[in-house]
């Protein structure tokens, strides 16, 4: 039997678009010789949908996508992740579900069972659960197993803790199946493209089954798929793995007992990498934008921003607004133009230091002083900068990408409506040491300085005030990060994260930040952050912001 | 038998002050001669605490609060909500349920069975179902059945869709129970304090059982807890009524037969009225705000926002700031003046002009004209009103409160950064139709002007350009209101809003608008907004910026 991985990205509710490019990569699939093309989850209508699955006019023309695109499948069977409306009166209005299609017949669906309610993840708000038990088809002679997503992701063998007590994937292999198609929407974060290719293998190998392992690619606003699909065989060798962070198309007979050994190439950092650049492009592209605008401060924040932003969206449509205030150091200019040549993008420089002196004479601040108190004073600077670039976002018709990190965004250390503007947060999931690792990978591949080195080595620096630079207000980013890793990634307690060797001063200083409602505040008015682990700042993370819970010492 | 309402207002996160105030109430109710008193759902940790629920540090502590709260329980029955650590090592880390205690001695646990995933609810991302099935207690005597909340909602005789097959209190009414308890957190919406008390009576007097619904009171964030807690007979009396909006403990003797002739007073307008000062105050309050500031432009939004902040937390703690551009209209100031004479704040003029013409010059910005092509320009000066009240906000320890409306915020008329920011959107849920609606009330009540009838009756304008009105981009609030009211809140579909009796053309314009990405994307980044409704912007309706989903004529 051929079976094709159909890895290909779509975008929310555009149904004929969707449609266009799932029969598509029908039509690829019968050029390759397959004889079954395997869609990822919801690929009709986009698993990011969220409250339009319960929308009535959506879930009334639910079925509109499967009528053009079955009698696409003469000659092939197909699984594609759609939702079908819920017959009951009681319940959600819609199931999460793969049809199967054969040569231009539905032969029926498999209803998502397991329906994961944490992270990013609120399946049960619009899904009705499985009701019937019919999860396995004969396609041709062969009995096909179809689980969706969560579904494949409970087995009690492999997992440490499991979130439920059921295994669907376990029930269709005990009914005889002679092959399991999992159709999957997981998004990137770190450690799961390898996580997924051993929990795959794991299940084909323990039950002698071959396994085909489809996942989404494509960017939707914070989140991000990655794809890396795979098929293994009833060895537990994977005989196709798909690329990463992009669409992937391709087939492959089961039973020739040929590992692929293509692999998903570079370490973590690449794989965060090609995310933030897929998130970017994605986002850009999905909602029409061709330009983008951004502030470059000369930090190695925004200048890693800049450099992601001209990969994914071309220099030319990059715009970097240099805006020096009085307390701008004399590299912030020169790094910064150092990096626009070495990339190739549009720039501009924007002084605040008039419209600054008009407001703080105007509304009597006090001037900032090293050390000094003078929030209101450090802060306008900020949002001076903020409306400058909103001003040319406005003007241009150009997306604004705000450039804040994680451990900044984390303790607070950002100004809301200055440099927290903007359309998409692109580096709101990643640490600071992160920033600098991701920026010296990109110089050590292109084989010379693309951001310069200046500007990865300097001390960190907001620039707001004399002589200011962030390790006067926080601890040093190489003690802070991994504390900051262990509480939100791992979600680890204070008690433990100081059992893990860190300092208790440090933790408690860090995580009391963490927690206060000002910056909780500030974090729920940021715009989408591109996700790239279990625990980002976003819609991942819930809190309230009024709240006193204590962090015993 | 006496039982005592326990409506009490507590803080997420504050186990040692909720635990005072439970204990303070315990006393309360035998001072009154009480049985059995009866909290609201999770009242030691707060309902409102989101992902607190999974920290590992809360869990562990988990049951804390009742170490201190069964020693005072000498003879008298409570039933507390709270949560109890999950002893399994699958599942959620804890139930939400309710704890019966009696004379000192800790009878059990009833835990919450239907877990609500809708609207701005995520229980099952937090709680594990309940697995056993005692629910039946006996207290000198009485069989007290005991329901957490959603457990008590899902009544087939009463409700016409239900999204649960089971009906935990027909379970304990049919185990033959004498005495039903419901614990509850139910936030205030319009119509639901007259629904829950239909809901009780009708459930009482079909069942012939009493009983007693408690409701927690207060506003956390958004969310405002109404309280309005009954107590009903086995006739299907109300025979103890709570206030709403405010603490109530009370006790009644259940087989007086005396209907408690109190109700609730005042209509719906009023009742929104409270909330929003509630939902004022305990933000204010539970975040250590004693003061307050907002821009006051002379438009009736501000006005109101003035108004309420002023009842909530007193007027010598509000303060407005005027911020006339070239394009504010004459009586912006002096009508300003008049409301701010009538509600006794305090105030400050800090015109906008220089620090305007430097950044409009500085960025060769097109000068707003009438329906002219100006955005840049006119957001400019919304942005500045936002920078100026941030640099206060800053400066005085004052918390900000955004005054945009549901109506304008839902159509994407208002300005990222500009008018949006602040703490607390007050009006974000309130149409502009219902704006005029409280404000008139409330010089009615008055008996006199409170708020100016000049600001009341001029024509809606955002005064960023010459002679500038809402109703030259926007239809009339009076045609659009009923629109997004049906659209937001019954949440029918554009073909059954048009079927209603309203203009194609108008229903898909409105809704083309609110559905925009850009507007959607506005809407992510605004602060919590005050809930009146069962569909508010905000954590209750959760839509991905990017898409493309058509409305189709």
């Amino acid at each position: 039997m051929r079976v094709t991985i159909a890895q290909i990205n779509t975008t929310n509710g555009e149904i004929e678009g969707n449609g266009a490019r799932i029969i598509a990569a029908i039509e690829e699939a019968k050029e390759q010789g397959s004889d079954l093309v395997v869609f990822p989850e919801l690929v009709t209508h986009g698993y990011t949908s969220q409250d339009w699955f319960q929308d009535a006019d959506i879930v009334e023309h639910s079925a509109d996508p499967l009528e053009r695109i079955i009698p696409a499948t003469d000659g092939i069977a197909a699984v594609v992740g759609t939702i079908r409306a819920n017959p009951n009166k009681d319940g959600r209005k819609v199931f999460n579900c793969a049809a199967l299609i054969s040569n231009g017949k539905l032969l029926g669906y498999v209803d998502k069972t397991l329906l994961p309610e944490y992270d990013v993840f609120d399946d049960p708000r619009w899904f009705e659960p499985n009701h019937s038990s019919r999860r396995l088809f004969d396609v041709n002679g062969t009995k096909i197993g179809i689980v969706v997503c969560e579904d494949f992701w409970n087995d009690k063998t492999f997992w440490k803790e499991r979130l439920y007590a059921s295994d669907p994937a376990d029930e269709v292999i005990a009914m005889g199946a002679d092959l399991v198609v999992s159709i999957n929407a997981s998004p990137y974060n770190k450690g799961k493209i390898k996580l997924r290719c051993e929990m795959v293998a794991h299940r084909a190998k323990a039950n002698k089954v071959p396994i085909v392992f489809v996942n989404l690619v494509g960017g939707n606003d914070g989140i991000i798929f990655d794809g890396a699909s795979l098929v293994a065989d009833e060895e537990g060798d994977i005989i196709l793995q798909a690329a990463a962070f992009e669409e992937f198309v391709e087939t492959v007979e089961l039973d020739r007992r040929k590992p692929d050994a293509r692999g998903i190439t570079g370490g973590e950092i690449r794989s965060i990498h090609n995310a933030l650049v897929l998130g970017i492009r994605d986002y850009a592209r999905k909602n029409g934008f061709r330009k983008v605008v951004l502030g470059l401060s000369g930090g190695i924040d925004s200048s890693l921003v800049a450099a992601l932003a001209a990969e994914a969206i071309g220099p030319e449509n990059v715009l970097c607004v240099m805006m020096p205030s009085p307390f701008s150091s004399e590299g912030s200019i020169t790094d910064s133009e150092e990096l626009i040549r070495n990339l190739g993008c549009e720039s501009r420089i924007e002084p605040i230091s008039d419209a600054f002196d008009v407001l703080a004479d105007q509304l009597n601040l006090l001037m900032p002083t090293k050390g000094g108190e003078s929030l209101a004073a450090e802060n306008i600077q900020s949002r001076l900068r903020g409306v400058i670039l909103m001003a040319i976002s406005n003007a241009e018709g150009r997306l604004l990408l705000s450039t804040g990190n994680k451990s900044e965004l984390a303790v607070g250390y950002c100004t809301l409506y200055g440099d927290t503007n903007g359309g998409l947060a692109v580096l709101g999931d990643i640490l600071k040491t992160e920033v600098w690792a991701i920026a010296r990978d990109i110089n050590g591949r292109a084989g010379r300085e693309i951001i310069p080195t200046r500007i990865i080595d300097k001390k960190p620096s907001a620039e707001l005030a004399p002589n200011q630079f962030d390790q006067d207000s926080l601890p040093p980013y190489e003690l802070m990060d991994p504390v900051l890793q262990l509480y939100f990634e791992q979600k680890l307690s204070p008690k433990e994260i100081i059992a893990a060797g860190h300092d208790a001063d440090l933790v408690y200083g860090v995580l009391n930040k963490v927690e206060h409602p000002a910056n909780e505040f500030k974090r729920q008015q940021l715009p989408p952050t591109l996700i790239v682990s279990k625990n980002a700042i976003g819609i991942g993370r819930r809190r309230p912001i009024t709240h006193k819970y204590p962090r015993r010492r």
